[in-house]
């Protein structure tokens, strides 16, 4: 089928292949990719044949809503938007609102795999009406690695939710196994650490994709060499823990995950100085000395 | 080849079945089991032909140190003792140390895969010298379900050490999952959470074995019905936190993990009526109305 | 000084009566209380002489933004609001806005301090324009145990900000206390808790208000038998966690001390039950029995 | 009364201090403070007049338990030695025992205060023999602030285990402002901290020992400036966290601010460094991008 998108970065530029790789007529609209097919939304939106597919792949928050607000203005009733990129779950809700007062359809979709999707496939989870969804169903279809790979999760805000959840998991997970490695690595007992990570990606309980990611970095970079201790986050591990805040919902391993990266960023954060400050004060005594008394 | 297995429970039963299928010569022991060729160590010993391989499947701790101590006066010289329960890796090192004595070797082998190993194979990693690890190589490799999920992880406590720590990641996974799992059910969005759950097992960053797991028990038990929110935990989750503090390795993910467990056998702990007092005091208002100045 | 104050439940009840004690008039407002000078706000407002002031003691969110939206209707240019209650700092700014569109001054007020206040005094931090704060200093001045448990923390947001900051440090300090209470009574070795925390009060690291109240709790109820596990929480804990998200600050103290709460309420948590289901699937075996294999 | 202390570092020096000040005779023994009374503990049991009261103030571990084998060989039937440095509750049992076949007493005493001691007094835990603590209690009454701060906390270990637990609580208090601090810095509504720190030492929920000392911090260096933010532990948080464990006691505050310290230490960690080499597996760019697709 025919579909437009909107952003052609690493994620969006992948799908546009692998889409057309499965026969669909991709027309693609970016401000600075030089594979665009269009130089403008208005003239993307003209060269599409109603009713439309139009599929955004932008940075969430202002670039998203701006592309959002001005596709209103372009598209006729009866065409589709899919917002394909990272939105917060709760902005779909308004942004379909927004829409449906012109009669256009909204599909919110997650999308998990990074740039190994493009050849393996893309885990889809999306939110919206029935109708909608299934006018966009051949393109999930075309970017999941099988048909059960590929999630019509519920209502709008369901695809980014489930995909919020899904990296917070992610996080937790990410957590649980770094921890594990620095364990392997700190003890005295196992001299080839990455031995033993790689003979566990066969029949042990943690046997997963992140497990083999984290050997196929340590057969590309031993010892991780090249890695300083900074790690960045993206929005959906904090949007998840405000989620579980927001819900009662207890969930230590998944901020355990995050707060260790924000750590990581902050190696003489106030936190830890005021505890060195305090630490001198009842110790009496220069701070990295053992406490007496106080610890 | 030729080993004496102790103790015949679920994972030992298992792993003589999974042996003799692929052409060993298993002789049993356990003091209960029906299924046992022999009704003594001593027979047992008694039937195994020298140089001896037996294989310990004891729970951890005491019954294990006495079967060593027994086997240790039975044995002879060059015979090997294989530990494949779940002995303490700092365990191992006194194990050894004391069967060397008596010229016998000494291998801690850590034995991953549940009730499924004995169809799809376990993952082993072992410890030990080389020699004495040789010997018992073909059991092991019966055990893997291929070469790879097979490793000699380094000299005695090895094995054992680096089952705990697969197994402290699995705590933070699991626990990963679990909050995951109640996120999506504790949200507006998701109104089918196993089916999304379930789609995620193809192209997600978290498909695993224990999200296969929990997609299975979904199927089977639809909404958890049958289960209380009680959770035990075995000894090699407490074991990861001790080595995290010995090693100064911050460990919040399988601590966090460890913790939930506790708190979910204790509903009414002493430090949970400790918060609910301070809050009466400086409230001064009936437990469970909101506080008024603190919180 | 003048003052018309609308809410007298606990907390506005007792500063009323402090400032009472103090020469202040003070004239109060509330739906249902019998002791109210005032049938209305309209009532209130025609009562007091201006240039007035109002000092608001009302549940957050939308019952102080109705009062407001109804003072900024009755009030007149010059006179102040004082926000006294447990609004979030984000909703100052708003308000302040609104007021200033009506020349109608706004100061947040955080005050702590429980019961105890009215006796022993409240701590009061604020926030707003010098101008505003100052005409309301007399009233502050009355409720404070002394001028250095006073504070104008800042411009609008500021009083609630540092009050919920407070209240965030509260819980990890609840927490810690909490934990070390659960302690002393699982170990064998301190027959007499209360004695040993009670003795802390004099000369330790610990020695604070929040271990007073635990020693007195302990007093009046032995064992702390008449509480159950269930510990209810404000909103000002969830705010803490959600502004260090924001501002990628690291707080895993009082986000345990949240998530403690969270799971106290919910001993059959889904978590819980995800738990225990992904033991049975690897474990193969009746839940609460020792896993093999897994943990 | 009269007593010899072994270790004349910051602790035992103020407390020799602190018991002369008192009216007690004092005889000092150490390795190599010029202050010393004795030259050996040879030289400074002699020079006690028997029933002999020694008091240890050692390193814990091998200094404590090499000075305890030479004086059982030194001292007498009926002599009594406290020891009051940090030792594990759980080697106090061993040392006890061991010192029982000599007929010598033994007393565990915790002692808090940091340098504040020897002015404002120390607090003290003790375990021990209601016998032998009677015979050591005129040197317990003059090391605490009064009788109130004084506390015989059950049989031989209960003194350091509460002083274990003390020190447990306090890590989770020290963490828990510590974070409130950072808070209040990086939120915009704050320009002056340290005053909001100051107020709260007045009618605040917060109101503690450890908020004053971060006052003072501030107030003698201001910003902290002259700190980094690498936290040291002494051993007894670590001792917290494991009786956690062996308990089964969920200490997630307490474990918290151990590993805070733990991560300090360490900004360039191998968990760290395994999380960057995730992301960069998955997000196929150059690490410190934002992941696209995993987080």
């Amino acid at each position: 089928m025919q579909v437009g998108i909107v952003g052609l970065g690493r994620m969006g530029g992948n799908m546009a292949a692998r889409w057309r790789d499965r026969g669909h007529e991709v027309l693609g609209y970016s401000r600075t990719s030089p594979d665009r097919d269009a130089g403008s939304l208005e003239e993307l939106v003209g060269k599409l044949t109603g009713p439309r597919v139009v599929w955004l792949m932008l940075p969430s928050g202002e670039p998203t809503r701006q592309a959002l607000r001005q596709l209103a203005e372009l598209l006729s009733p009866g065409d589709v938007i899919v917002e394909g990129g990272n939105s917060r779950f709760s902005d779909d809700t308004e942004h379909a609102l927004m829409l449906a007062g012109h009669g256009i359809g909204y599909v919110d979709c997650g999308v998990s795999g990074g740039v190994w999707g493009r050849e393996n496939g893309y885990a889809v989870m999306c939110g919206g009406e029935d109708e909608h969804v299934q006018r966009v169903w051949p393109l999930l279809e075309s970017l999941a690695p099988d048909e059960d790979g590929l999630c019509h999760a519920g209502p709008v805000g369901a695809g980014h939710y489930s995909k919020m959840v899904h990296n917070g998991i992610e996080y937790g997970m990410m957590q649980a196994l770094a921890e594990g490695y620095e364990l392997l690595e700190a003890g005295e007992y196992v001299p080839d650490v990455p031995k033993v990570l790689a003979s566990w990606r066969h029949g042990t309980v943690v046997r997963s994709w992140l497990l083999d990611l984290l050997v196929r970095a340590l057969e590309e970079d031993p010892g991780l060499a090249t890695l300083s201790g900074h790690v960045d986050d993206s929005g959906e591990g904090r949007w998840t823990v405000e989620e579980a805040v927001r819900l009662s919902v207890s969930a230590p391993a998944m901020t355990a995950a995050l707060f260790a990266r924000f750590a990581s960023r902050k190696p003489d954060a106030d936190q830890l100085k005021a505890l060195a400050a305090m630490r001198r004060q009842f110790g009496g005594h220069a701070v990295h000395a053992t406490a007496a008394g106080g610890a």
